[in-house]
């Protein structure tokens, strides 16, 4: 989608002529080797571009720009830079829901599993004198309403957010790649996947709180900044918002492996890799190993392909800047 | 200095008015406070000439690449980064001796005790069949003319290199700011004073390569990548290459403390900080303590203030693309 996106909408000719650098970004790109093969696939498209359109004489300089929070591990993004990459490669440090580049100076920005994740908690939800307060829980899925509505508007907030602060730095005829875990349309959420993952921790939780090895004041006051939103929500959003047409999008589903040992680990794995910061932060660095061992033979005693649980499906939205 | 290169020298009308985003590099930042300092200090110069050129209207928004080896701590330098600053920070991983960003899009340059550091030691000078063969010797002050030569040869050659590779990426009317440690012209290199200290780390080394704690062959192959040249030498250097115009010069003396105590502590901490990382490479950890203890020692009983030492300049140029 991204080589055809840039094959067919991308107005290289719009560029100005002045610079012969062509800029890309990947924000909240983490530490690689995912962000070094999207940059590169990015600029190979490009360059096909140019060629496809005769203007080979005229292929631009690249620049890449790497960017993710400032506690992100610079040094090992850099340090597997591939060697015989054909850009300049830059490091930029801060949340992408603020500003990060000078006014209209990046051709291509490119986001990948990353929006799922809010600028923050939204307050309500850890609030015990509200109706959206979320005792025993530490994510929306299966809480009431009130809990759900808090999240999904902390999200449109950020994405407007996001999205404005994306029209600035893009220039004009620039395109915003977003490759954004979501769910199918439709479909309630308590019945959402990852849902029923980030319950099993908070239900680990809750039973370690149970024991007295955290209080249940912590767990309470803990809730995991992660919401994802329907192809329908997001179009709406970028809609309203009103700065980027959209030039395509398409949803796929990605294939869980057959193999239900390997889904168990893998499960288990990425989820203390999306979590462990979050949940070190909260609540430090001894409950770890306990909290991830329980949450391990719980998801052993769950078919992850049970039909009852939608599996979450990927949405790739090529964005254009008008 | 830098103040009133900028507001003398800059040519701000020249630069594209298309672009609205005023670029800084600073080459070998290292981990900070220096380099924030030096930024901070670039981009108030840059502000203040707009306005008094009456071009309050069309202040830039500014952009900071801070550039060091790919080794350098990124980390901490994002970690630390001044949280009032006004400006879009990026790093920039690899040697100024090599390309580094894209063609003209730099506007100052900066590069603060940087230029002293070779892109590499001379070959011929481990190279036991030369007669620029450096035995038991890790610099060249103290050493044969052909020695010295061999690091004067490396040191042109680099420095072509870095003017020719900035030439291309500052834009027309662009300026580099260079703050070096530099040698009194007519000073013979065994009067230098850094040259001094260089030396007993050496002595230090071949001591304990007498005591069996390190090989012989060890020391003979371990050379610094560092020379300090005079300012006869860098200005015959850019003046040959060609690429830029020298707009001011300038030598300072940086005092010495008169607390000689203060002084040797100094001087043993600066050396091991410069040094610690190209020694570990070489001998090992293992040897550091003891040899930077042995250091020590030997610079206790030097006179800093002696005056057949002289004692190193530092040299400011402001450069202009031409």
């Amino acid at each position: 989608m991204i080589h055809e996106s840039i094959a067919e909408k991308l107005d290289i000719e719009k560029f100005s002529p002045t610079s012969n650098t062509f800029r890309i970004a990947d924000l909240g790109c983490s530490v690689g080797p995912n962000t070094y093969i999207a940059m590169q696939n990015i600029i190979e498209a490009v360059e096909e571009k140019y060629k496809s359109k005769g203007l080979e004489s005229q292929l631009p300089e690249f620049q890449v720009f790497f960017n993710d929070h400032v506690t992100s591990d610079f040094n090992t993004l850099f340090t597997f830079l591939p060697p015989e990459r054909r850009y300049f490669a830059t490091g930029v440090p801060g949340s992408f829901y603020g500003r990060l580049f000078p006014k209209s100076c990046i051709h291509i920005m490119h986001a990948s599993y990353a929006l799922q994740w809010l600028s923050k908690v939204p307050e309500e939800v850890a609030d015990k004198d509200s109706a959206a307060w979320n005792k025993g829980r530490i994510y929306y899925s299966s809480a009431p309403v009130e809990v759900a509505n808090a999240y999904a508007a902390q999200y449109a907030k950020d994405m407007d957010n996001f999205l404005n602060n994306r029209a600035k730095e893009i220039v004009a005829g620039g395109m915003l790649l977003l490759i954004m875990i979501s769910n199918p349309d439709g479909i309630h959420r308590s019945q959402m996947g990852c849902g029923v993952m980030y319950d099993k921790v908070g239900s680990s939780l809750v039973d370690m709180a149970k024991e007295g090895l955290i209080s249940e004041a912590q767990v309470d006051s803990f809730n995991l900044p992660v919401y994802t939103a329907s192809p329908k929500e997001v179009i709406c959003l970028v809609e309203r918002n009103g700065c980027f047409g959209i030039e395509r999008m398409m949803t796929t589903h990605p294939q869980l492996r057959n193999d239900d040992n390997v889904d168990e680990q893998i499960c288990s794995m990425s989820m203390r890799a999306a979590l462990e910061g979050l949940i070190t932060e909260h609540f430090g660095s001894e409950i770890i190993d306990e909290l991830f061992d329980r949450f391990h033979k719980e998801v052993a005693g769950f078919n992850l392909m049970d039909s009852r649980h939608k599996k979450g499906i990927l949405l790739l939205l090529a964005l254009k800047r008008k």
